[in-house]
C-alpha cells in the first residue's frame, strides 16, 4: 500500500527498489497523487537514503525515458553545476570548449528557487530556441559542434515531474534527490564525461561543505556503476558570481567574458578552471596543457565566435537582448571595505523583480535584474552606487545593509 | 513565501502563530495546495512541534468552525479514545453514562488507517443517522440525554480537511498533529470535561508509551487554557479490543456487553473504568461511587435501554444489523496457548476484507469482518476454530501464524 511506503520511510526505514520503483513510477501513471509524493519527498529530505537506494532511485530515474547516445561524435564531456545566485558559467565555458575542438551537447534546467537556470538565461536572447528536436540536435553538433537545448520530453521525463514539484513543496534541498536528478540525466543525455561543479553557500540548494562532500561522492560512485568518469568541484556560493544577476544581464555579462573583457574577478577564475577540467577529459591530456588550450580560445577569439555560431544556429539574435531602461540604486550609507554580498538576498530580490519564478506558472521578465559595481573586498566611499536595479513595475528595495556589509577601515592605533 | 514556511519546518525550526495561521487558512482557502500542506505535515511529524506551536495550530483549529454551548445542559463530559483496532468503547459507555444521568453529546469520526470509526459502526444499524442538524441535537439531548453524530461541517471544518490529507499521506502519527486534532473538536463540540483513552501499540495511532504520555501532558496544557478539565487513560492496543472486528459485529458485540452477556473480558473491564471516569467527573463523586452507579445501569438493564432509545431516536433499527452469511475459518495448526494475537494484522486483514477504507472514497461493507473465538492467554488445540471470518468476496485468507502466536505449553522436566 502507497500509505506503508510513505510511513516506512517516515520511520527513516530503507525502502527497497521495488517500492520505490511502485511508488515513483505509480506517481507518473497518476495513481500515487502528488500529495503523497510530496509527502515522501519531505521524508526523504528529511530522512536520507541509503546509498543503495539512491542507485535504485537512480536507474528508476533514467528507466523512465530514452537514453541518447552520441557514440559516433567521440567522447562526449558534460558539465552540470547544481545552480547558484548569478551562475552563467554554462554560457561562457560551453563556447570555449567546443573552441577547443571538444563537441559539447548540453542539456540544460530552468531556475529553482532562487537561482537562474541556463535555459530562462539563452531565452532573454530574442528568438533562441531551446526545444531542438533530436534530428536538430545531431545535425547542430555535426556542424559547429555545440548544442545548449533545454530537457527534451523524452529524457528522464520523471525527473521533469518531480522537480517541479520538488521546487514548491520546500523538497529541493536533498542530498539523495540532488544526486539522482543531476547523474539519470546526465546519463540518459549520453554524456561520456562528467564534470560536476557543486555550489555551497546561502545562495545555493546545498548550504554547507558536508554535504556538499558526500553529494561529490555519491555522483561519483553512480558514475561508477554507469561507467562514466565523474569528476567534481565544490565552490562557494555565499556571494553572487560576477556582476550581473538576472538574464538578459547575464547574458551580456558571459559575452564581455567570452570576449576577454573581463579578467579580474574570480567568475573568470571559475571559468577557466571548469573549461580546462573538460577539455583535459575530452582529449585525455593534462589540466595544464588544457588552460593553454582554453586561454587561447578566448584570446584569439575562437571562444565568442563560437558562442555567436551557437546563438545563430539556434534561431536567436544578440541584437535582441533588452535590459530595462528603468533603473534604481543602492547607494553606499556608509565608508569602507565591503566583507560580504548576501547572494541569497539578491536572488530574492531578482525574484521579486521578476527575473525568477516563485510558482511552477510564473512566467520571467528577462529585461530585469541587478548589475553590482563592487565585489567583495572593495573599497567603497559613502554615496558610491553599490548596485543598479533595472525594474519594470514597482519594487520595494532593500536597505544597504540587507545585502552588502560594509566595514570600517581598522586603523592601527599609534602605540604611546 | 510558502514554501519557505515548509522549509523552516523541514529544518525544524519554530513557526510563529502568524506563519501558521498562513498555512493554515491559506489552505482552507486555495492558496496553499494539497501537495504543499502534505509536504508540511510530514515535516511536522518528523520535527515534531514546541508547545507554543501546539497552542497556536489548536487555536487556528478551533477558530475555523462555530463552537457549540450547550451551557444550559449542565456539566457536559465528553470521552475521546484515539482509536484502535475493534474499539467499540464509545458504543458501549456512552449509554452506560447516559443511563446514569450524565448528559452525553459525542461528535464522532470515520475510520483512519487500520482503525475502526464509531460513525462507520454506528451506520452498519440500517438506519441510524448520523448527520443531526444542531436543532435535531439539542432536542433529542433535552429528551434522552445521549446523541452521538458525526462532526457537523461547522466545527472546526479544517480538521476535516487535513484530517483525510494525514491519513492518505502518512501522517497520522504525530503527538502535535493528534493533539491539536482531537482538543480541538473537543472544546469547539462544548465538552466542560474530557477524559481521553490514549490507545497504544501496534494497531493504535501511537505504538509506544513514551509519545502516550507526551500526547496525554500536551492534551492537559491544551485543556488548561481553555479551563476544561482533561482526564487521561493510556491503555494498551497491542492485541485487539475484544472478539469483534467490523463494523456490524462490533455493534453486535457493544449490545451483548450492555446486555450484561460478557463479563470475563479486558474490553468490559476498560469499559466499567472509562464509564465510571465519566460519571465521576460529570456528578463529582469518587470514582468508586461511580463504579457503583455503572454497574447498577448495566445490571438493571438501564443502559441497553439506553442505547435501544439512542438508536431508535436517531432512526436505526438494530433489526436491520447484519452480518455477511458466508463465512471462512482460521484453524490453529498447533496445539498451545496464545501468547499473542497481532491487532494490526487483523486490521490491514479487515481493511482487506472490505470493513475498512484504503481511499477516501472507497465504501465500507458493514456486513464483513472478524470474530475470534479465543483470546490471548487462552489455550487451544490443533484444528479448533480460532477466528471466524466474515467475507462477501473472494480474499486470501491469512496463515494462523501471521496473527496468532500460539506457544507450546512448558513441560517440566523431571530430575532424574
Amino acid at each position: 500500500m502507497i500509505v506503508d511506503i510513505i510511513n516506512k520511510k517516515r520511520l527513516g526505514e530503507e525502502l527497497s527498489y521495488k517500492e520505490l520503483d511502485t511508488f515513483f513510477n505509480g506517481y507518473l501513471e497518476g495513481k500515487v497523487k502528488d500529495y503523497q509524493m510530496a509527502a515522501l519527498l519531505m521524508a526523504i529530505c528529511i530522512k536520507g537514503m541509503t546509498e543503495e537506494e539512491v542507485f535504485a532511485l537512480t536507474k528508476i530515474f533514467i528507466d523512465s525515458g530514452d537514453i541518447l547516445d552520441f557514440d559516433e561524435l567521440g567522447v562526449l564531456v558534460d558539465k552540470h553545476s547544481t545552480g547558484g545566485i548569478g551562475d552563467k558559467v554554462t554560457l561562457i565555458i560551453a563556447p570555449i570548449v567546443a573552441a577547443c575542438g571538444c563537441p559539447v551537447v548540453k542539456f540544460s534546467g530552468r531556475g529553482l528557487g532562487y537561482t537562474g537556470g541556463t535555459i530562462d538565461k539563452l531565452e532573454s536572447i530574442g528568438g533562441f530556441r531551446t526545444d531542438l528536436s533530436d534530428e536538430e540536435i545531431y545535425e547542430q553538433i555535426k556542424k559547429i559542434g555545440i548544442v545548449i537545448t533545454g530537457q527534451t520530453k523524452d529524457i528522464v521525463p520523471m525527473d521533469k515531474v518531480i522537480y517541479a514539484l520538488r521546487d514548491v513543496t520546500g523538497t529541493v534541498s536533498s542530498v539523495p534527490l540532488i544526486a539522482s536528478s543531476i547523474m539519470s540525466k546526465k546519463i540518459a543525455g549520453g554524456a561520456d564525461k562528467i564534470l560536476i561543479d557543486v555550489k555551497v553557500g546561502k545562495g545555493a540548494l546545498i548550504d554547507n561543505e558536508k554535504e556538499a562532500l558526500e553529494l561529490c561522492d555519491l555522483m561519483k560512485k553512480i558514475g561508477k556503476i554507469y561507467h562514466r568518469e565523474v569528476r567534481t568541484k565544490i565552490s562557494d556560493m555565499n556571494v553572487p558570481l560576477g556582476y550581473a544577476i538576472g538574464n538578459s544581464l547575464e547574458v551580456l555579462e558571459a559575452m564581455d567574458i567570452l570576449q576577454g573583457k573581463e579578467d579580474n574577478n574570480c567568475l573568470v577564475e571559475l571559468c577557466y578552471d571548469l573549461a580546462s577540467e573538460m577539455v583535459s577529459m575530452s582529449k585525455g591530456i593534462s589540466k595544464e596543457e588544457a588552460l593553454k588550450l582554453v586561454k587561447e580560445a578566448v584570446n584569439k577569439g575562437y571562444a565568442y565566435q563560437k558562442f555567436l555560431e551557437l546563438v545563430n544556429s539556434q534561431g536567436g539574435s544578440i541584437e535582441k537582448i533588452s535590459v530595462s531602461k528603468k533603473e534604481k540604486y543602492i547607494i553606499a550609507d556608509k565608508s569602507g571595505i565591503i566583507t560580504n554580498i548576501d547572494a541569497l538576498e539578491l536572488g530574492k530580490l531578482s525574484v521579486m523583480l521578476g527575473a525568477g519564478r516563485s510558482s511552477k506558472e510564473d512566467k520571467i521578465d528577462y529585461s530585469v535584474g541587478i548589475r553590482l559595481h563592487y565585489l567583495v573586498g572593495e573599497e567603497v566611499r559613502k554615496g558610491d552606487t553599490l548596485a543598479t536595479i533595472y525594474v519594470k513595475s514597482k519594487v520595494k528595495l532593500p536597505k544597504t545593509k540587507d545585502i552588502f556589509e560594509i566595514k570600517k577601515k581598522r586603523t592601527l592605533k599609534k602605540n604611546r
